[in-house]
């Protein structure tokens, strides 16, 4: 499918590397939950129904200015290893790789903004910014949540906001998340105490694959689970405020392992490199883990020969779909392991 | 002391991973125990008697045409650090760095011929040549030995042969040894069985530091232990010939895991490789891991970046003495680490 090779032949925009705090902060990523009105939700839709909801909401959004040059994928018409590459991007969820009859995927080509289309929720609106950037993500989708108002008819109620499919989204249907890279807590050991305190103000914290992932990379995606009774703008200001604390606590960590051990996190950072720069067979967790120091170097000047966008991409590149892809075949997990390494290799040395 | 100075800023000729089966076999070593006749043992001798011994035998030495231009060394004028590190080259052993009094070494400028004086015999000969070469160091340790026989008086039996401090001597008074570099039989778990078919015809088997010295870097000094009943000649060619079938096997082993094992095994040599040239802090059990595995890189043709005679005299190079002589200081274990790495990093890199 030519759309899709167009897609993803070159990484995301949100990876760069660039944007404010960008060695602690990976991406900011904003997303809000609409519903039509008068339609049931996805979950309680047949197949009739959940196509026709498809079509009008599709028709809707390739009219939206914001969209104008966007790509649209039906879910049905490729392969499940190309959803599931799909997810590894972040562009649908892993759900709805698995429940894709009528569902369907609306995002430019900077993949900076994307509507999916019969997820949990009718739309699912996202966006996304390199580096710390919640605002400017917020802003765009403000935009394209305007186009489509004007558009489609949302359900909405006086009282409680708009409606979602899952009670914990009514209100806003605003989620608001930074994936944050926090090494030096993890090392110190601090990181759980952190997590601790982030739960108990009701923030959620996930790994780099949204919920029920695992956390690898030492990438956490601090997201708001409140939606109701408070402001989009509050909300985005309250994650701000926080994740801007937890960058603090990074900060002080690492200035601190910096002072107290040297040598060995230099190391530790130096072998990842070299490892990554000459292994023949790298599993997906040990990547990211060495991917993790490496980046950790590079936040300390330590590592100044490679940039961060080259590792942010790593992280998603050197996933199984993402190697299949380039590959353009099914591979066994050893193989998959020795097409890791040999990626990573001409990533970092500019050459096989 | 200059003279040391000297000696000790080139690696020695026999590390140069030149020679026959340079790949298998790091060197070849041949030393003789002789004593004068009509004087008690060493360990019997008071400290005067020791004296005349030594004084009278370096005469006579320093007269061979064999020993012209070497390096003596008086063990009561310099540091226990510097005998410790002639010990790790080597060219004393850890027996006579302690018991150092009225004791000297007497050595070519290349280490390939060199005695010590009142270690446990009054004179231990000893010749190296790099790779598998028996036969030359053989040779060259007889030609001294003819020329010491002329100058002095040896301890002789009809009976026995050449008499000797300790009974396992008697005779030839002959050890002849080969270090050679297992990492395939490790690997594949067939060591055991090897060194038990070796022990089994009384031959012994020890690390790269002699006697009760630890196997690092996959490194075993396989030498004879009868010295009577035996000719010189034919306990060479004994050895040699024992070597020879390990070496197959260890041929064998190598090829065995390249069929079964290519990948795992470059990506074990690969980021060792990559390890050594970035690590900041490294053992010095690490390091001689690190560089077995290396140098079976070399061995297999994965590794082309780096010779043979780089690696064997990591060996020696990155030994305790040896950093603390590089850097004139005594140091830390920590702090030796560190000058490890960085010395492995230079060498590697070919800059610091």
């Amino acid at each position: 499918m030519p759309k899709l090779k167009a897609l993803i032949e070159k990484p995301p925009r949100w990876l760069s590397g660039s944007g404010e705090e960008a060695e602690l902060v990976l991406s900011s990523r904003v997303r809000i939950a609409r519903n039509l009105d008068k339609r049931p939700f996805t979950h309680g839709a047949g197949a009739r129904v959940l196509g026709e909801i498809r079509d009008e909401t599709k028709t809707a959004l390739e009219d939206c200015p914001s969209l104008a040059g966007a790509v649209v994928l039906d879910m049905d018409e490729i392969s499940e290893s190309d959803r599931l590459l799909l997810a590894e991007r972040r562009l649908i969820s892993r759900e709805m790789a698995k429940n894709f009859v009528n569902r369907c995927l609306i995002v430019q080509p900077d993949e900076q903004l994307g509507v999916m289309i019969n997820e949990e929720d009718h739309l699912r609106i996202q966006s996304f910014e390199p580096g710390f950037s919640l605002q400017s993500a917020f802003e765009r989708i403000g935009g394209l949540d305007n186009e489509i108002d004007s558009r489609l008819c949302y359900a909405y109620s006086e009282e409680l906001g708009y409606l979602t499919a899952c009670p914990t989204n009514v209100g806003t249907g605003l989620r608001v998340s930074a994936m944050v890279h926090l090494p030096g807590l993890v090392h110190n050991k601090d990181i759980g105490q952190v997590l601790d305190g982030l739960r108990n103000i009701r923030l959620t914290v996930r790994g780099i694959q949204g919920e029920g992932s695992d956390i690898v990379g030492n990438l956490f995606q601090i997201s708001n689970s409140i939606t109701l009774g408070l402001s989009e703008e509050d909300t985005v200001r309250n994650i701000e405020g926080h994740v801007r604390k937890v960058l603090e606590f990074e900060k002080k960590a690492r200035s601190v392992l910096l002072k107290k051990a040297r040598s060995l996190l230099e190391d530790k950072i130096w072998r990842a490199h070299g490892i990554l720069k000459t292994a023949r067979v790298v599993s997906s967790k040990e990547a990211m883990s060495l991917i993790s120091a490496v980046r950790l170097g590079i936040g300390l000047g330590v590592i100044t020969d490679c940039s961060l966008g080259t590792l942010n991409e790593l992280f998603i590149m050197v996933q199984p779909m993402h190697l299949q892809r380039l590959h353009d075949k099914v591979m066994k997990v050893e193989e998959r392991d020795r097409a890791r390494a040999d990626y990573i290799r001409e990533k970092l040395n500019g050459y096989k």
